[in-house]
């Protein structure tokens, strides 16, 4: 027996989200339909309106209504550092700190040799432009994740960037704030000890 | 900084459904994004239609786009025997089975009284209406979960039910087919001898 027409589509649909298989998106599906009728209606309106409004950016590449993006046309940002995010997420996980006030380039992803993921397949060449066409960046800061696939791009952006004279620098690693030390793994150890600073 | 307005709102939509955090929701909403326009714009499409198409069926409460549904409109099924479910999901597991050719009515819901739910939240009068209509019903089987809500809910219908002469029956408890009985738990055990069956 099959589920009556509606609901199958709407199944259908939650199974296309990351994540969710066929019990997840049953028992969503239920619960969207005892949800109240402006509930449904507006996430079926913000779907739409997410896809149709949003763009990126053309010259950072970061998720915008207008383009260039707020922080591009901010002229009272820092224009001469660049940081180097892999997604729109991590601009604005940055943005919420209040200390970094420079101008951001987002890769959409990392260099992935295993998932055949490689220069050309990530937002690069525009940032190779933006330096090329902006002599008065100095610095771009590489803060992609710090697993193996985040390490490399920030190799491979360092060995690219350096060579023009631009400063290229990494994030620290080191101990999570507020963290214990018997719970960090040994290479974030080592990390932190490798960049320990002078009280 | 906020999020653009597009994807702010979808974000808090994605937040409504059960399970689904900040975090969580704002990875959907990103991967929304990227996903192909007809997909979104289907998805959005099934939202509505589901919340507009759907309905409980008025005799079993069953979720159908026609009422009554398609099982309380079918002739050829047993019209002598109601299962009784929690939800309108579990009436698709029993019709997976394809051994049960009687009704359903769905309760939408179990007797809990931690949570302030009495018998008339949930769909027991009209179970009781229709057994009173209908003098052909000759047995009612209880299938609610088999946890302490489920069993309560199944105590009370039986004691409803069973003055009025209607055989009410329960699913049996026991081993699941392919599990283990060192993975089984003590409760469980305990029934399945209670409930052994000659071979």
């Amino acid at each position: 027996m099959q589920y009556p027409e509606p609901i199958a589509q709407l199944i259908e649909s939650y199974m296309k989200l990351p994540g969710i298989g066929q019990k997840s998106a049953t028992r969503l599906a239920f619960y969207t339909l005892g949800m109240d009728e402006e509930d449904v209606t507006g996430f079926a309106q913000a779907l739409i309106a997410a896809k149709r409004d949003l763009q990126f950016c053309s010259v950072c590449g970061n998720i915008t209504e207008a383009d260039p993006c707020v922080i591009c046309q901010d002229p009272s940002r820092d224009q001469t550092t660049i940081l180097v995010v892999e997604q729109s997420k991590d601009v604005m996980s940055m943005e919420n700190t209040r200390e970094y006030h420079g101008l951001y380039h987002v890769l959409h992803g990392v260099l992935s040799p295993m998932d055949g993921k490689g220069p050309d397949d990530i937002n690069i060449a525009s940032l190779i432009k933006r330096l090329q066409e902006n002599e008065v960046i100095t610095e771009v800061i590489v803060a992609t994740n710090a697993n193996a696939e985040g390490e490399a791009t920030a190799m491979y952006l360092a060995r690219m960037l350096k060579p023009a004279g631009i400063k290229v620098t990494r994030l620290a690693h080191g101990l999570a704030v507020g963290s214990d030390i018997d719970y960090a793994d040994e290479m974030t150890l080592i990390k932190a000890v490798e960049g320990r600073t002078e009280l």
